[in-house]
């Protein structure tokens, strides 16, 4: 995914043939690089285009506007991102949570960029991004949420009150979400330290959420 | 706080003299319900000047522009959930905890709409009224670190690492947020639900940081 260096990079790029499918992608690839980094009004098309090698019409052709442009990365990025912590359900629910929460701090530390230009829309002050955000992680929460009561139901797992066991996996990805971005910016602890810190705390929430 | 019904409440609400102090507290409170059900773009600064009674020009005499206006209501609510919040040094940690808890969700039951206000900051679209969201919960966070250092530093509870400890409580703090707001929404679980799911959810993360 991420090219690195020497010719035909970012902006001394030469206008290069490409299909629609890989020109897009490249398009969104900037896109993140650049909506990670700025509010959506510090944003210019003309440096996603310049960045690209194309021309501004080109970009237009992909995405009318900018706002849409913005809609997609942040789609593209949600998608991505339920794709990587997608469950098991073969694996035993701990190991789950564990596996699901080392393949999202690899995500984002490899995709630093996406997942901050992805969560920067739930500040953007725009409804309609606000709201594709939201959906995204309202997918996640109805995921986790199906996981632990197949378990429950399955008496795998002691059975959870619906509503407590709703509120704490909701509670817990807000948890996930800003620990998780504070970590990239601060470089500590260690990604081990963050996942045990985000495991517990579920574990914690759920026992609560069962009145253990 | 709320007003019902009958002669002298809101739109036909005959001018009344007030001092300044209680004149801005009530210019704030009407802030704070107007900003809590709608987008900052959607507050008409016509229909605060006319619920409370008064006209546009004592209006901006106290609050120059609108984003003035708007960054005081979420300073007020956010300086009064603080003090709400504020630990007792006396107590022993974990009931500081609970106590916090139990203050924060009594204060979200009464003062629903001044909590939406000020967490409704945070997707603002703008930057100086983010960051003075932004600045309350790091007051918060700091607060509870602190606490929780100084517990260590008598030997009351050991020691976690500062990285992860810090960690633990800044996703905590999301956590609650992202709980108390749904629970407002959806009045489920009951209120001794929520605080053990956040208590629970507080003790996991400690001992995810300890490394227990």
């Amino acid at each position: 995914m991420a090219r690195s260096g020497g010719r035909g990079t970012r902006t001394g790029r030469p206008r290069t043939r490409m299909g629609t499918e890989e020109r897009r992608r490249q398009l969104l690839r900037i896109g993140a690089e650049l909506f990670a980094e700025r509010p959506f009004d510090d944003v210019w098309i003309e440096e996603v285009a310049e960045r690209a090698g194309v021309s501004r019409g080109l970009l237009y052709h992909y995405f009318p506007t900018k706002r849409q442009f913005y809609a997609a990365v942040v789609r593209h990025e949600g998608e991505r991102l339920l794709r990587m912590t997608e469950p098991d359900p073969a694996t035993p629910v701990g190991r789950q949570v564990q596996q699901g929460l080392e393949a999202y701090l690899r995500y984002a530390e490899e995709h630093a960029r996406g997942l901050r230009a992805f969560h920067r829309a739930s500040a953007a002050g725009d409804r309609e991004i606000h709201d594709i955000h939201e959906q995204l992680l309202a997918e996640q929460e109805r995921r986790i949420v199906t996981v632990l009561d197949a378990q429950a139901a399955a008496g795998l797992i002691d059975g959870p009150a619906p509503a407590a066991l709703r509120l704490a996996v909701h509670g817990w990805l807000a948890f996930v979400t800003a620990a998780v971005l504070d970590w990239l910016e601060r470089g500590e602890p260690s990604r081990a330290e963050v996942r045990e810190v985000c495991t517990r705390a579920l574990l914690g929430a759920l026992a609560g959420a069962r009145g253990d």
